[in-house]
């Protein structure tokens, strides 16, 4: 197959983000849980650099993740160690900057209570 | 860390809004309710001004909030107190501008029903 | 106040629609449905066109209403009636056109199971 | 009635995907499914690639599929058979490239628990 174009931008944001106190689905694939998809369809690997943005603390940051060429990863904001974790029960806002262009999709599950509830939304790309 | 840029826009509108008349979840996290959040990664707090709109009767505002500098504010709408309060079930709309770039992604949590539903979107930006 | 600017498009598109064929919440509030949120901030009313496209059919409308100037419209499709009704059960989209700058928000509650589901996003600016 | 004009763009992304290993609504209204939802305003067929890419493997593709002039197309990711079916419990994203200006939003019904979850988003257009 032909190579597709590389697509998107390098800079999203995401102003909406929660990581629930609890959850009640069986885990680990029903846990609630806080999603940035990101997608890489060009040749090269993409360096990608995450600010995490609190209501009343300094952001925290930035976080380093790389998105092979022409692969997709699904983070999981909870899986974010390095250099802080996230707090629980607190709302927060991400900045995404790649070194390529990549997309950014937002997505949700939450399982605190008897049925999942899911939310997603694109990123904001400038 | 370096300062990451100025991202957004500074005119922005949701056209979808509905503050539910009842909600079943344990108060306050399950609470119904809708949200705009408002991402400010400038180096400036950003004065923000919110107008609501309604289908029968005038727009209401402007409401004004302060999103500080390199912070992030969920803002609940029925928080909303100044110069009014937006009435339960009934449609509305927002029209959000700003003197500095950020970025709004409107949410609800709806607890009427046994389980939550969830929606989210992110804004118009102009 | 000051009159706020004109926000929005002129042409909005939203690829995905569908009415259940039954619910179950209470009516006429958690009744399912799908709705069009329309808002106009200019001066002025907007006339609107509402084509409807189908995956096995041809196209109906024009459909047409206003939406006044500095109102939102909360437009269900279920309550458009003239030139035709929307059938249950089918894939439909739309093509919403404005005389005036508007701002296009899709969303759909659906009551089919014990509990409601939730769905919206901006529609696609052109 | 007069013919709308074309709206869309030609290259899209979803970065989100997933297909559920299980589900509990009724067939098959209520079963899970992921959906790439596209409209086809112009007078002409829109001739689609889709490139399937993963978080481990090497992309799959590309999928054709046609749009024809004036319709929409809800097309179901497990619907796809050609050149490979995509496997279900697996993160996934999809690059949508077409012919034609078309509009795309991504979909997915969720029906592993009680109650249906529903998300929906514009795609990224480019």
């Amino acid at each position: 197959m032909t190579t597709p174009p590389a697509v998107g931008a390098r800079i999203w944001a995401i102003a909406e983000g929660y990581l629930p106190t609890w959850s009640r689905g069986p885990e680990p694939e029903m846990a609630s849980h806080e999603t940035a998809c990101m997608l890489n369809t060009s040749a090269s690997d993409a360096h990608v650099r995450i600010t995490i943005y609190f209501s009343d603390r300094d952001p925290i940051g930035p976080f380093r993740v790389t998105v092979p060429a022409q692969r997709t990863l699904h983070l999981r904001f909870d899986d974010l160690r390095d250099p802080a974790t996230i707090p629980r029960g607190v709302d927060f806002a991400s900045l995404i900057e790649s070194d390529r262009p990549i997309v950014v999709q937002h997505t949700r599950l939450d399982s605190r209570q008897e049925a999942n509830a899911l939310l997603t939304t694109i990123g904001y790309a400038q």
